[in-house]
């Protein structure tokens, strides 16, 4: 049977509930008084239904069906779970839950509230043994945190109960277990917004002056571990007792607006100390910062892909960096180390990333003929129509590895490299790949002749590789 | 000719430091009186000389040399930079100092603190003019973030000469024009810092429940967006302004510890939601909305590698939804979405892509031939030797794309299958893929006879799809 969720309230948040709920294979309805509500809530969808599916590696579900309705009651009738998304003002929020308990009295109701308490929520309820709060974070269809937070006429079981269901829709439950204004997440969010806010207020810097002190530096880290593991191992092999004793003292100097700390007694900095350790579980700081590099080797190397953050300054590093093709016979298309994202589980090199260096090395070719960025942004290219790979010896994330490539065949549309991966220390070949491509125009999408120039280039390096490839 | 920077102090942040130079190139002389200051500033270069090689697409240049000096002086004198990384107290740093100008009278002397301000440094130097604040972050060689900050006495000619030299070393220099204790992104790691150190003091959550209300959510946006600009996204189409109207009351509610904030008055509002939109240039929220979840899938996706943080909960997800492998002749092997990361700038699947898909199509044949996981563990694989894919259309970001497979050989050692990718929507074949697999023991790594079981379901796949292939 498919569940149905009910959103009251249809933003921001609201119309990302309904999305992940529907993309999950859930039925929604929907009630929002807005008349724009049907508009706005159709361009969240359209961007979850891009996004949400490209994070995992299998089909989703069929979506759910997605009705708009004209009343909160039709809406919320026989919903099992009915998400409460409306203005964060409680008088808003209890007549809301009145009229959903005139026509629902067994579902969920799950209020999205940033930091109002369950326990006001639930004050003027008939049955508020069956209101949470599960608060979500934007894009909703895609960060996985859904705080959960029970008020004292809560009933423990839908704490469980909501478990489940917020795991189901892919998501990360954190049940706050003790009642406080803004939860968790808002108040450690909000202690950074004020701080922010002050520094934007007292021309100390600008909006993108603030935000750059975090994205390319401290959010790096907190995209895979917070505040607590990370300076857990900013504190070298002492942990978080070591960085606790160098910069406790900055802790009472005025580095930020709002100075109350708590006193770092021996007491509490044994009771930090012994939570970081226990949160470590078996790792050592030593395995803690090979995870924390991989992770962010991997984070900073998938924000080159859009050249954002981070990952454009990887790239304008990159540039840098490369080296001038030189003409060798054969030549020398890829010079690299294997970086631990094109690894499986146990550090190989993937089957599929094998294919990715070969083409890499293509492109080099391509740029040393003049195909390059500007020749196709002209209109024209060459694609691969077949690539042949031959899997010789396993290599490790790592190794330092070159492909060296010969133009076996380069007349009039065809462009045929033969390329040897080779391990850099001692020259042993990894894999080979003959690679045949055509040119093609890319308005067209058909095969068409070359530019002259890239046409003799093309040539003239077929002709200093010939005889080479045996 | 070769750089030489000069680093004094040798902890986490100075191991850093000589790391990210020596693997860019410079030399590097390091002066520490720890006696065990060599073993640790090893332990950090080692996890430097895997990890950085793995951002960029190229070869790195060839490392400096790093010596161990006996003396301050000797690591200091002739240096075009020194890096001082001693303790966070002003009496060790002047004195350092002073022992710098008596052998250096040319070189920058950038210090690494977290917060002193540069006035107070400089004070009692003969040559103020040549010290500034160079401030990173851990790990030092892998984060790009260096703040960079100016005293009353130092040239402004310094604070453009250290801009070059850190983006030579792939960093993004940020120049914190207004001096301020705590700098601009210590100032706001510290406010969150303390809401979280009360947060563990007052028992309301533990270590690790603190960092999963970051690193499952807020973690993962600011890993590419600071908090002005996700705000300004979570505001929806009215952006930063309707932010601060929906949130700016809850401010005042007793949210955090610290309660202080800039009054929300009509100027302020403007020039907070001015800044948004300088920053955002000619990106409108829709542009911007899509920018923020490519990165975020990007993000979690490469979290997936590890199964670490939001990355176990999207391969959890994924588990739930894997479908048992239907014994149909052709075998569909998989089916999902082209995800962004497998895409080029302009949205086409990538080459190498087309070799992974086959590859996890490969491994949806082994699992249901009985070579899954537990085979792996017990020390028995298949390997692929050769692969030949022939790329008929091409795909796209968004496109739902299904593999069909035969097992077209299955004889002994041998495991053939021939792939075929379509699109979802019309069955249009995209690329096929001839692919030999042999069965090996990976104790010795050599080819060796599949287990009974595996040999038994193998040849019956082959036999249910014989004639399947023409």
């Amino acid at each position: 049977m498919t569940n149905t969720a009910s959103i009251i309230g249809g933003g921001v948040i609201g119309g990302g509930w309904a999305a992940r709920f529907a993309l999950n294979g859930w039925n929604v309805r929907i009630f929002d008084p807005d008349p724009e509500a049907e508009r706005k809530i159709g361009a969240v969808m359209d961007n979850a239904r891009r996004a949400l599916p490209m994070l995992v590696d299998v089909a989703m579900p069929a979506e759910g069906t997605v009705t708009f309705c004209e009343t909160l009651e039709a809406a919320a009738e026989g919903a099992a779970l009915i998400v409460e998304a409306v203005p964060e003002r409680t008088e808003i929020k209890h007549k809301v839950y009145a009229q959903i308990e005139a026509v629902n009295t067994e579902g969920i109701i799950a209020s999205s509230t940033s930091g109002i308490m369950p326990t006001e929520l639930q004050s003027q309820m008939v049955h508020p043994a069956r209101l949470i709060v599960a608060h979500p974070f934007n894009p909703v269809y895609l960060l996985p945190l859904v705080e959960l937070v029970a008020g004292a006429q809560t009933d423990a079981t839908m704490i469980e109960r909501a478990k489940e269901i917020y795991a189901g829709i892919g998501m990360y439950p954190l049940h706050c277990r003790v009642e406080i204004e803004g939860f968790l997440s808002d108040r450690l969010q909000e202690a950074l917004w004020r701080e922010a806010l002050w520094l934007l207020h007292d021309d100390v810097a600008t909006a993108e002056e603030i935000d750059a002190a975090i994205a390319y530096g401290p959010g790096l880290r907190w995209a895979q571990m917070g505040t607590m593991q990370t300076f857990h191992l900013a504190g070298g092999e002492g942990g978080m007792r070591s960085m606790l004793a160098m910069f406790g003292p900055c802790l009472k100097w005025p580095w930020t607006k709002l100075m109350d700390v708590p006193d770092l007694t021996d007491d509490f900095v044994n009771k930090v100390g012994d939570q970081c350790d226990r949160q470590a579980r078996d790792l050592v700081p030593r395995d803690l910062e090979r995870i924390r590099d991989n992770n962010l080797i991997g984070i900073i190397r998938s924000l080159k892909q859009g050249e954002w953050g981070a990952g454009a300054v990887a790239r304008a590093h990159e540039r840098q960096l490369r080296p001038e093709p030189v003409a060798a016979a054969p030549m020398i298309t890829q010079s690299r180390v294997v970086p631990v994202d094109w690894t499986d589980m146990n550090g190989h090199m993937n089957e599929g990333r094998y294919g990715q260096i070969f083409s890499d090395a293509a492109e080099t070719i391509m740029a040393a003929v003049g195909a390059d960025d500007d020749y196709v942004a002209s209109g024209l290219s060459y694609f691969t129509v077949e690539t042949t790979i031959k899997y010789l010896k396993e290599t490790h994330a790592g190794e330092r590895v070159q492909v060296r490539t010969i133009v076996t065949e380069g007349v009039r549309k065809k462009l045929r490299c033969l390329h040897e991966m080779v391990r850099a220390s001692d020259g042993e070949v990894l894999a080979t790949c003959d690679q045949f491509m055509l040119h093609v125009s890319l308005e067209t999408r058909r095969t068409c002749e070359p530019g002259p120039e890239v046409a003799a280039r093309v040539a003239a390096l077929a002709a200093a590789h010939e005889g080479l490839s045996q």
